[in-house]
């Protein structure tokens, strides 16, 4: 016998844990496309120097890359892809000329990287990534905001704060304060408030040998500044006039408060989005609008979605400046809180009907019935042999089944069903057969919403 | 600059090739869900052995096994899929203790080949497999055939046949004749009959060194029984009466008998199947139910969903038998049918709406008015920058956008909107903005259905 496990670092996602995912997954894809958002799909498999090519900063990332040689091939040429924007990237600078700008695409995959394997820490997971790339417009930002917001809604995540910021009024800040070059070092430092908090922030950014080496004075005007800097529109408002003196600030100042306004015209509440002055979100790739998402209280997880904008996208492989603004969807870590917010019922099924077989019973019209509901819209299965009748209204009830059509040769003969509530037990009897679509949907209704209808995936945010 | 190009054999999808598919899978998804089959996914790198432990009669999928390394890893112990039946098997044999049986599982994802390049041929293709694992039950045989009707007719794929045989058939016409031993050789032999004809056929039916080595009467026979045996359900009243004294054959006949019976019973109409007894689809794996399926008219493309009954599943991995039946759709073969048989408007956007920024307008209710849509239901794209109007149209009837919303300073006055068809030019001029979302509910449902409403991603069968 051989062993069937999976390789190290590598999982199985039993049924339980992927029809949540199929069911964000089907409100993402609505979304996008009803966004004008279209889906575009690149290989697993890359050529290596495409996706080495990146130079200095990604020697983390170059380490974790998975080779991948056919019989006979030359090892080495080609590798697994380690995330969805080296190969848009790719992908645009290779296709422009026919698709042309701006251009809206999403795209859902798997990306492998072989980290060392540890708790949460998969060599493969799956990225949603959103972007408009060839267009330096506020109107793409907005929109890249509506979408987040419409995609988790639509998909019954609970209460989130979308919280953004823009890259030049920090930068805006360090250059008035005569600290330009320290920005990187700055930044780094800031990023950590939320996980180290004020002190040692303060700490990293006097320290001057390995920190920013600003003043105690200076640290004191930048912390006040990030810390006075966080909240609604208002925020906007206070930002200190000397600061706004800089172009750079006062250009990011406007964009952010012109962002907020298509934002909520695009219909996101003004209480989904907040501001934070001191968000940076790395260092090297985003140039304008940057957000992150974390659902009320749940922060401690991290952002489940986030991005910005950036310059340009393609530079590796086209002289062309492929401005964009993007977003990404962490499939995976969002699970992860809706799991353990308790926000998803633990089920094995997408339907919530079971038709029993009763044993002595002609299976052909219970399959005209099975059929009947599934027409309806009624997910429906339909226990294929017919063992006894406890044992397959155990199977139901442990599989998260909600209801069983119960018909015997009695019922057979006089044309009606029994209808039998799998979690209470109770069980209606002699319901009419001509009326089983509209008595089985009114049943699921009295249910909670949320567990009567696990089949459709459709639903409206 | 490094060359954006893929590796050899491997390609892009862009949106006009991407928007049918998610199209076809959406009904894929919805109809197995409906049908109570439950997505699983499992990685795309598994250990080698897990892929190679087939044993005889795999060389040539295993010549085309992709390796996987990770820097530092030893190499030869990973390895990419090529299929998704080995990941089932493994799948199952490790939790089927947790989930139970019947098990009914889909899984739709990428596997890889290290097949020649040459055209219609790609190292990564999409599989589509749905099975029911753990049971013997005609009504799971009959199911998987409903599943594969629905899930066709849900994505408007033009008419085509579901052709069925039951393997005990052929194997009893063989004992019949007395001819057991060359099963294999004769069932190799009329697997080619659609393609060299039936001289050619019969030459290798009665070729003693490289055939079958039949008499000419018995390949006569041979031939008489397939010929005869293709039809509606009236063909298996034909079978002959000595063929039936078989007991495998009689069986192999009341199954298929059954089969229809409950496929019928559950939705399926009966001109969509087809009996063919000469229909074996390989040799080793099937042991009853066999199915294959074409769309009329464009049977040379071959079969674009295909499957059948198995006896166990997993020995390699497990002691315990498992019995099951499965299908699998072809999708990349599918949408090479539908795109030749012209049934996809070659569109690159989801969204049949665009908004356009007319140069001087506030685009803050312009969004507000693509975000009225959108909660509509209706796709819609708001174009990121003002420039000159005419671009904006033509990009729009370039994209495949049929609708053109237009809100100039006048009309954003006076609380109205122009309504531009891109393919006809017409406008509509001074539509009360407060009747925005029927007024273009209305103008999209005079267009064709099927481009009405591409966003929506939802159709019944």
């Amino acid at each position: 016998m051989i062993d069937p496990g999976t390789a190290s670092g590598l999982r199985d996602l039993p049924p339980s844990a992927t029809i949540p995912r199929e069911r964000l997954l089907a409100s993402f894809r609505a979304t996008f496309a009803r966004s004008g958002f279209v889906p575009i799909e690149t290989p697993h498999i890359e050529r290596t120097e495409v996706l080495t090519g990146k130079g200095a900063g990604s020697d983390e990332v170059l380490r974790q890359i998975f080779d991948v040689t056919n019989k006979g091939g030359e090892p080495g040429k080609l590798a697994l892809r380690f995330d969805l924007t080296v190969p848009l990237a790719r992908f645009i600078a290779r296709h422009v000329d026919q698709l042309g700008v701006p251009f809206k695409r999403y795209a859902i995959g798997a990306v492998f990287r072989g980290e060392r394997p540890a708790k949460g820490r998969f060599r493969e997971f799956t990225q949603c990534d959103f972007d408009t790339v060839g267009t330096e417009s506020a109107v793409a930002d907005a929109e890249v905001l509506q979408v987040i917001h419409k995609a988790l809604t639509g998909a019954s995540v609970p209460p989130f704060t979308i919280t953004i910021n823009h890259r030049g009024i920090l930068d805006g800040l360090m250059t008035h304060l005569g600290l330009h070059d320290r920005t990187p070092a700055v930044l780094r430092a800031l990023d950590k408030l939320a996980k180290i908090g004020r002190d040692k922030v303060h700490a990293e950014l006097t320290d001057t040998a390995r920190g920013a080496g600003l003043t105690d004075d200076q640290a004191q005007t930048v912390l006040r500044f990030v810390t006075d800097g966080r909240g609604g529109a208002e925020v906007l408002k206070a930002i200190p006039e000397d600061v706004l003196t800089v172009e750079q600030a006062r250009d990011g100042r406007d964009r952010l408060a012109q962002v907020l306004a298509l934002a909520e015209a695009g219909g996101v509440p003004r209480d989904a989005i907040a501001i934070d002055l001191g968000l940076a979100r790395g260092l090297d790739y985003y140039t304008g609008l940057v957000f992150e998402t974390t659902i009320n209280g749940w922060e401690r997880y991290g952002s489940i979605a986030s991005g910005g904008r950036y310059d340009n996208l393609a530079s590796l492989f086209t002289t062309r400046r492929l401005p964009g603004v993007g977003g990404s969807i962490g499939l995976d870590r969002l699970l992860a809180v809706l799991q353990d917010a308790g926000t998803f019922t633990d089920s094995a099924t997408t339907a919530p009907v079971l038709v029993a077989q009763f044993p002595g019973t002609d299976p052909v019209p219970l399959a005209a019935i099975a059929a009947r509901l599934r027409a309806y819209g009624i997910g429906t299965e339909l226990y294929p042999d017919p063992i006894a009748l406890g044992k397959q209204l155990g199977y139901g009830s442990n599989r998260g089944h909600r209801l069983a059509v119960i018909v015997g040769p009695d019922e057979q003969a006089a044309d009606v069903f029994n209808l039998r509530n799998l979690t209470t037990r109770e069980e209606q009897k002699g319901l009419p057969l001509a009326d089983l679509e509209s008595r089985v949907a009114e049943a699921l209704e009295a249910l909670t919403p949320e567990s009567a209808t696990p089949a459709s995936n459709h639903r409206e945010g």
